[in-house]
């Protein structure tokens, strides 16, 4: 299908520049889950004493590998290394028994190839829902993927992990910390859908950094709200959520939770993925941020900020360069938090649409209008009722997104 | 614009016969604040002493006329007549306090010249939102509307109230109680868009009953929960949305909120209303019931019920004609009410499609896709882990919806 095949407009122009991470090997190949050419199976082997954090879908019909992988998080193993095995192609979820005999078939057959503890691998599948995972296929390729690892293969694991993603998702940087760098670099795959199933989103972000394993879960769940909890695509939460973040170590230098330098750029490449991820939503033409202040606390602000970017009238509106202020106030009051209609104040970027309970008198339509053509857009929406904030971000609803997910299985 | 004038695949063949309520009459002008040629203002009378109960939107961005209605309900006024005036074209939402003082100026306008107190006018306006009402456009033709109120002229109240609604939604019925006839007739708009509005829903029930205020509210509040409170189009949520119910009195027969047979009629009505409107739905080509049963309790039903009508993936793949079981499963995992993957089982239609955590060895895809061609369908699902039921309607969501709500204004 043409329509799944293109890339989408708001893809950046290269896959950026990706640093190696000391301590971390990718592999990648076709097993013959997913239809096509392309590599399906990504192993990434990480060096002894890689703490590893992880963050899960909040779905209680979470897939097979997702239930596996939440109960190795956290469980101390010293002086072994870690391994994460990745399919795209099939989701194994909502496949019973069966769906985590195949999770424990594959990971036991790494254990013994690798040599590593089955509570050291995790596993992820994206793809069609409810249809069994042929783990067979798997396991007649690990041998040649552990052979094969290489820490310049990031790139290949970032589109062999991609299901309909059109373009492959990676984020790199490396900053100064106590005279000495570190590095951080991690790939992503989100937002596309094929029938009959559900896209996913899965991220992989790996660091040299020596820091303590509750600590970096505690950064990690800390700054995963404000990034990944923060994009909607469709309001519709995937069965097969996972983040997973390794800290080598191989750097040497030590970090703790409380270090603004390490968080900074940890935040950067996780927003980086997560706006990424907004950028492929299925059918995007154009990429939203949402703004709100002055809401009566941070909770009640991402509540009004999350009620306009699912809204399907605002999204809508969003796809036809509509500057259709209307619909902004219709999701902020519906949304449950608190507002008033007489303080609130909307503008679209920099341009007062809205307040003082009407439309602003200095507005003019034609503003509004000339604004929407942008493709990155702000709605920026002020309560004027508390200090609360939050920034969250979205896509439009379009023609493209209906072709994607109801036309082209008929 | 030919897809707005288009009749809905979904409407009923005709508008019903309405059978006449005793002591309420109808009246319809054009006052040009709609545009087009058709009528745009309703007056509804309604004989003196006729109780009137009222549901209205919860948005805290509530419309002027809703904000005055919301006032009026439950305050006693004895052997005084009441009247409902109604605009289609301008929401009067969102206009600050000139829009509060144009229901002001309707209302003292209307109740010189019917000779009735303010607290027993209500109004109501659908349309754009954020546009100043010309009120003075309106009470122009007050006085002729009041000189030309007939029984019979519902139907045309059921056209004027329309904003790009493709068909009118009346429903009526009559039936014996202790021996005599009540009688109850409404109608409804609602789910039609108009750029650069949000539609809104309106209905308008009458009856010759003779019912205590206080019960008839409670009634209907009951009512509403399993009927109007269970359909959503979009999960957008209308500045506006209103319901008035009239009980004249005039049939002689006193009912209470207990009376089965009151209840029973009165429940018919609300919900062939409230089915009209999802059938109206914007761009809909399907009408979909979603029956939760075995949930934990009522509540968390209705939530499962609502996140799999509120889906955008299950609302596309049910406009592709695509069986896609799967989406239904993501939509229980992520509504946040308790389900267990193991004990769940869907249905389409009477075809069980999965169970025991997978797909049931019996389903066949190509019996599902048949089913899914229908235009009425039926989504079951049993959670297998209580007691809780609950229903809700719905519509897909197709390109047309995009078309209205996107497309036509740019």
């Amino acid at each position: 299908m043409s329509i799944i095949s293109k890339v989408s407009p708001l893809a950046p122009k290269n896959f950026p520049f990706m640093l190696p991470v000391s301590g971390v090997r990718f592999s990648t190949a076709n097993a013959g889950i997913k239809s096509g050419d392309g590599d399906d199976l990504t192993l990434i082997m990480l060096d002894p004493d890689t703490e590893i954090a992880g963050l899960f879908t909040s779905s209680l019909m979470r897939s097979a590998p997702v239930i596996d992988c939440q109960s190795k998080i956290g469980i101390e193993v010293h002086g072994k290394g870690a391994a994460i095995i990745i399919n795209s192609g099939n989701a194994n979820a909502f496949t019973g028994r069966q769906g985590e005999n195949a999770v424990r078939e594959i990971v036991g057959s790494l254990s013994t190839i690798a040599d590593l503890p089955v509570q050291r691998i995790f596993s992820s599948s994206t793809g069609v829902i409810g249809e069994l995972l042929e783990y067979e296929k798997i396991i007649a390729v690990l041998r040649s993927l552990v052979d094969s690892v290489e820490v310049s293969k990031i790139g290949d694991a970032a589109k062999a992990i991609m299901t309909t993603d059109t373009f492959p998702k990676g984020s790199s940087i490396k900053f100064d910390f106590k005279g000495t760098e570190i590095t951080i670099s991690g790939i992503a795959k989100g937002s596309g859908m094929i029938a009959p199933n559900m896209g996913t989103m899965l991220v992989y972000i790996f660091t040299d950094a020596l820091i303590d394993k509750n600590d970096l879960q505690s950064v990690v769940a800390d700054l995963n709200e404000e990034t990944f909890n923060c994009i909607t695509v469709d309001s519709d939460t995937s069965t097969s959520d996972t983040l997973l973040v390794g800290a080598t170590g191989k750097s040497g230098i030590e970090v703790n939770k409380n270090d603004l330098e390490f968080r900074d750029g940890l935040r950067k490449v996780m927003l980086d993925l997560a706006h990424q991820v907004v950028c492929d939503g299925e059918g995007a033409s154009k990429f939203v941020e949402v703004c709100v202040s002055g809401a009566a606390d941070q909770q009640e602000a991402k509540v009004h900020a999350m009620s306009i970017a699912n809204s399907p009238l605002v999204k809508t509106a969003i796809a036809g360069e509509d500057p259709n202020w209307g619909r902004i106030v219709m999701a902020i009051g519906k949304s449950g938090a608190s507002a008033d209609r007489d303080k609130l104040s909307i503008r679209l970027g920099d341009i007062l649409v809205a307040e003082d309970g009407w439309i602003c008198p200095s507005y003019k339509e034609s503003d509004g209008a000339e604004y929407m053509k942008q493709q990155h857009l702000a709605v920026n929406v002020d309560l004027g009722i508390g200090t609360g904030q939050a920034k969250v971000w979205t896509c439009d609803l379009t023609h493209s997104y209906i072709e994607i997910n109801a036309d082209y299985r008929s």
